[in-house]
């Protein structure tokens, strides 16, 4: 134990931060954002970011935000509870629980709000939440948030599940996935989890992220690929940030789930509304994904033939479920390095470090879009491989 | 302690959220989002939202929004840290810190997660963290999800933030407060809290939601006017959807303290970045600021007149600090019939329940905005001592 500190001068009380980031410098783990400019470039391939169906550039989709600005206001001028509440934002939540075949939904601004409002809304001190323990970090605070025991369990091992449901001291339980993990693309087995929920009268929580858009028919989700997405027993998150390239997330699901977030979830009710333009454009995302149902489809073919291309190439890679393809790299240093040099050759790829990449392994992340085209792939599959370091 | 939960037919398995539903709405505690159309009806007067300047609605901003989209898209199709980081975002980011003399910012696309960034970021295992106790949700929830030590201490009492911090275990120190407080409207002197963190070696974290655009020379908020948004030892928080009237929050502070939070803060990394629209109008909102400096004073003056219209009418206000009147009613069931009886007159008020009304009394709550007439008062005036419940 330390002694508290001292009276300090001003301009060393955040000294520590320096230190900080020296050790992080080090590992090879700060951050540093690529900023984009207004449009592409012409022949660099982006595999980088989460718009799975390039809808976060389509005319229909960016028209919509214009023309709802236009009429509705830049803003919604308050929070859901205080005044921001529009007919737009109940327009979207119905339309999004139509499209998968869920009873209800509620909009947020943020993917990451709507999963903290999800876990912590859904269960409380009679509750025990058993959560896989490679979920995304919004999952993980939800559960540090939610008030009831917590257990994380191995990795998409639903005999774990199982195991942490059936010795729990809780009479309530929720089980927490991704239905697509967003760090290696891997997919859980939605249909076995809810069989050992169901025997075990817990429910099942499933952040569909990065299956909606992507997997189901015509882009409805892995949750509704599972056929669970109208179940009374399964609650969906959902990004509107993905593949409907808009930004914010969803909660749907059972009428009753949906009003227990409406009433009780803080950051439902304390944060300003989603803005018209966001709203409107995520609306016309689905509308184009119904116009187009075998969009989905592409995005991954995609990924599947740049994770075969790559694994001809040499390097390890897992065969994506959707349109995640992940690779590991030796170091954080390593991949940053690997990351610079396919961005020096015009494809550009994310990286995912520890603490969110859940083993400690540093990854090089890249995702598929719609419009790939054979010749991209073909580039980027050649960049990442002949840049990779020599392990 | 119970025994696990058997195997239940799964539409009984979320039976539990009837039960509490029906035990909130008993208490008069069901929320019941008011929804909104694309326009004012006229005559209504909206004193529930949190749009200060009438910017969400202003030509500039919403012209804004639809001319980003149509340039950069309906979405930034990525987290900041993949893919989705745009020249807009640092564009920004810059103008923001230029505005109110901080040296960097970083933007959030909900004012709730740059919350929990903000104070999950600034501390750690070794710090202590002292917040009043009557901090909003997100601050409450970004307390609970740091790794340090928390004591919540009695609103606005400096005197008892010295002592939590002079009988701290740990080295470091955060000490946190809302410059203006969301519920009432009352404020935190913040030179006091500033030089009392001085000496004790310790940084101020300040939320200035409801300062930012409406305190201040120009409506560059209560930090600013403390003389305190360029120190080196002192962090803020703002929201976009405040008085700048779109949606999302920043954080803007010393350096160091913005790329910590870019490093390490799990919200700023892992969820969809700012859609172009909404970066775009909160620029286009603050160069309206700029062209309109007297703006940021008529909202206060409208609060003020609003209460003290309310006590020469007999209720219960105290002055507010900025923009925000509060009432306190009877009970939570007669809050929502007194605010429910405002709305059948023409005026939309906002109503504030236990557990975020910290003291369990249910407020009425009421906003002025800068277009508010001397008429618009006198009416609101009227209607809501009018239909106040008799106590």
């Amino acid at each position: 134990m330390n002694a508290p500190g001292p009276a300090l001068p001003p301009d060393e009380v955040l000294d520590w931060l320096d230190a900080e980031a020296a050790t992080r410098s080090d590992s090879g783990l700060t951050r540093r954002p690529r900023q984009r400019g207004a449009t592409p470039v012409p022949g660099e391939i982006d595999l980088a970011g989460d718009d799975y169906l390039g809808l976060a550039r389509d005319k229909r989709v960016a028209g919509a935000t214009a023309a709802a600005a236009l009429k509705w206001g830049a803003g919604a001028a308050g929070t859901r509870l205080l005044g921001g509440s529009l007919e737009l934002h109940a327009e979207l939540e119905h339309d999004l629980a139509r499209f998968v075949g869920a009873q209800a939904a509620a909009v947020f601004p943020s993917a990451y709000t709507a999963n903290l409002s999800a876990v912590t809304a859904l269960s409380g001190t009679e509750s025990a939440i058993v959560s896989d323990k490679y979920v995304q970090p919004s999952l993980v605070d939800g559960c540090r948030l939610a008030r009831g025991d917590v257990a994380a369990v191995a990795h998409l091992d639903t005999d774990a599940v199982a195991h942490a449901l059936s010795t729990r001291r809780k009479p309530r339980a929720l089980a927490v996935t991704e239905s697509v993990f967003a760090v290696d693309g891997d997919a859980a087995d939605l249909g076995a989890l809810a069989a050992t929920c169901r025997s075990h009268g817990a429910a099942l929580l499933v952040d569909d992220a990065h299956g909606f858009g992507v997997l189901g028919d015509g882009g409805r989700g892995a949750v509704y690929d599972a056929g669970l997405s109208s179940a009374p027993d399964v609650v969906t998150t959902l990004s509107l940030g993905g593949a409907l390239g808009v930004q914010g997330g969803a909660v749907v699901g059972p009428r009753r789930a949906i009003r227990q977030i409406i009433d009780v979830a803080r950051a439902y009710g304390y944060d300003a509304a989603p803005a018209p333009g966001t709203v409107s454009a995520a609306l016309a995302a689905l509308a184009a994904l119904r116009e187009e149902p075998e969009l989905p489809g592409t995005a991954v073919d995609g990924a599947m033939s740049l994770a075969q291309g790559l694994r001809a190439a040499g390097l390890r890679t897992s065969l994506p479920a959707a349109a995640i393809v992940s690779l590991p790299a030796p170091s954080a240093a390593a991949a940053a390095s690997w990351a610079d040099a396919c961005a020096e050759h015009g494809v550009h790829v994310g990286r995912v470090c520890p603490p969110v990449a859940p083993d400690g392994v540093t990854r090089l992340r890249l995702t598929a879009r719609a419009g790939l085209s054979e010749s991209d792939v073909d580039t980027a599959v050649k960049v990442v491989s002949e840049t990779a370091p020599r392990s």
